[in-house]
């Protein structure tokens, strides 16, 4: 770990067909994170390479066999019969603002390195609103792409998001466009307070519609029922002014909590 | 990116007349940042250097076509009949101590190679004072440029700000002083709480005045007109013990938050 | 004090025997340092390497005599007729994210050195009950480990600690993996809000059972009757809905308050 | 401004007799600094060298006739009839912890390379109560030292100050003892809530007595007076559960805020 940042490649030499690369990692109500990590363990994805920095946190995770795992983000090949999905997922992005900068231009030059013609950022939209049907809207480095995206279900509102898109999500099609790769940042729309599988699963369908895949979603099911019932426990919703539901307060129930 | 600084630059070799360099950047009440904005859409200035670095926010903002542009500042051509312009606007400021000094270097050294032979920095200056008469104070690297000012409105108080000049607004003088440049800072009183096209068009006002051109301030005026009707929605006001106006606090309204 | 990172060595060429390297910085309940600092005192352990990095606080402590000395790490060792323990101890950890990756790097370039057969990091894990049974969970990284470990009455529980191991206990154990060392990293539970002797004395017995040493542990009582006294002081335990005992606000007693 | 740290000096080549370094920077009560800048005046002392880094804040000061300096620390000579005083003073200590290394390294080569025999950092020590006797109490990186410092009234306790020195009053003396050089920290005692000239005069008292130097103090004791006027105004203080009286909260009066 004397550089850093450090990767550990297991195959150099891939013949990959329409390669696409798909980017979850963790962010606001871990939409696009929920989505990655269903991914791989519904495509039965193939770990690549395991990215480490010293822009990560000083941290370890504790696996289920009590051995621990160094935080980085890893990528990840899924193949289907419509494109070969390069996967990128995760524990966290950047602790410093300028670590976002060294990792997406090594993510990009992944892409770049595996002659990736398309790729999807994935995260969240924070609306501050509860129970609302969850929709995704798209930002993109490349107009063409829009009328397609539109075709799929996903909206596209002028200059929104109003702040722009922090981290990853948004650098990597910045990035992106500079080596000339069509990129779109796909944010499903979530209250922004709790992990939000919801929003994930219909982020997750407007995706295999984007790519004409199928992917099943049990999985993702059983991570809603489970939020479900946390959210029931939290009896301390109240109705904005708006005639919106919200939460009284961030929650801070421990099953809520994620790493990140 | 793999450089801590990059940019891109139009146009290597020009021949400026009496070139003068002026600098909007974000800070408080984006009163700097507005004129120059202005300035730019007034004169269709010409872009002529995008700068990007990792000393910004790692932030895409999304325009309204829905197509992604990296956060970053630009440095601008406006011809006028009295002197031609060099405007550096952009979104952001260094997220970073360091980087302020590592950006300003970079753009002093853009003044030099123009031939710049006057820089203005515009700022605002906090007094939280609401519904006061706007006016303009000033701060340079040499003093002699004092009474020319003053003769165009620019007010001079000793060791005023008390607190000095933070950013970008502040180190360009001490580093164009180095590089034998006259620079001035004009700072538009402003409440401090929310964005101030009043006090930027008074500041605007002063600065054609200095350069002798004349700028059509429509767009402004219509900026004002949105802030005021904002502003008529905060009731919250509350007469401070001075006898001055003073919001009760700072305002949160969506409408007023700007970014950088 | 040129460079990012400077130790001083008293001895280059050291003839060891099983050496095993025992990790006790500052942290949770300051838990493992203390274990760290009774070692070198009972075992009176020599002083061989000092380290000090500008990833540190910038600051002296001040000793007994009234002299200086520049916050750092220590390596010392403590010779048992069972195993040569190397033992880090010291006053501080890295102030930002990535010293920790610097600085972690060097400690296992020690142990790779010293030709180290085996590492324990020690540390606190909060539990936030009073009164509580202490006792001491582990994570290894390397899974052969834990049955012996679990004989000597270590505790392992899937995925615990939840939040991961945050700082050099955890690190270590992951760079210490690069280079097949075996490491596990065994916590003392502990309250979390002020030093815990009590649970360092219970750390050091499961640690000397697993070193198959023995300690004298008269200056952990003495400590532990201190802390009992200032805790008797703290009136302010309340009874929190699950039946235990809680303090009402992290303490705030001088007595408590530890540097690092 | 392209390195990191720079300085201008105006001589190289100096003759110095018995040349006594003194260091009073920003820090608790500003007790050090107002002592620096009043030998400054007091001294008629020559500035010798201007240091700027990016480890400062980026920010300018503006000067009594509207002109910018940008914040940086001083270094200046005074000479008196037993010792040439080499005096270093500023705005600012480093605003990020590594910076007070790079800074402290720079100073201690000054005092190396003017031959310097001695050094006092000067300091506050805050005590939190109000209205107290002032003391001024030591550390040093050489024993050796006490007794001398002692007979000229200075307090050494043991391990005091409890919490060691942060900054650079603290690492100087660290640095200077890598380089055999003398060195000694003198602290003011002072309430820790407000800019301190009476706590100074008492440190600059006995420095004079240290060095055998007579120094004229008379615009402390204006500064003091000015002072008293202000506190007089916060009538908010409260006695103590000891008995001692304190601010009832930390003074917010314009006239008390210092930079630094």
């Amino acid at each position: 770990m004397n550089d850093e940042i450090i990767y550990h490649m297991d195959q150099e030499n891939l013949e990959l067909t329409n390669p696409v690369m798909i980017v979850g990692l963790p962010g606001v109500g871990h939409v696009g994170k929920l989505v990655a990590d269903h991914l791989i363990e519904a495509l039965d994805a193939k770990k690549m390479i395991d990215i480490y920095s010293e822009h990560f946190p000083p941290q370890v995770m504790v696996k289920e066999d009590s051995t621990v795992e160094l935080v980085g983000n890893r990528l990840y090949l899924a193949k289907t019969d419509k494109a070969d999905l390069l996967i990128l997922a995760g524990d966290s992005q950047s602790t410093d603002p300028a670590g976002h900068y060294s990792l997406c231009e090594l993510y990009i030059g992944f892409a770049s390195q595996f002659n990736v013609n398309r790729i999807f950022t994935l995260g969240g939209y924070p609306t501050g609103i509860v129970n609302e049907e969850n929709y995704v809207i798209g930002a993109v480095n490349n107009v063409e792409m829009i009328d397609g995206l539109k075709e799929q279900g996903i909206q596209f509102n002028p200059s929104e998001p109003p702040g722009g898109i922090v981290g990853a999500s948004g650098l990597i099609l910045a990035f992106a466009k500079l080596r000339n790769i069509d990129a779109a940042c796909l944010m499903g729309t979530t209250t922004g307070y709790i992990a939000d599988p919801k929003s994930s699963k219909v982020l997750l369908g407007k995706l295999c519609g984007i790519l004409d895949i199928e992917v099943n979603a049990d999985a993702l099911d059983e991570k809603i029922k489970n939020m479900d019932q946390i959210v029931e426990k939290l009896k301390d919703s109240v109705i904005g002014e708006d005639g919106e539901e919200y939460y009284e307060s961030p929650a801070s129930d421990e099953d809520l909590v994620y790493f990140g």
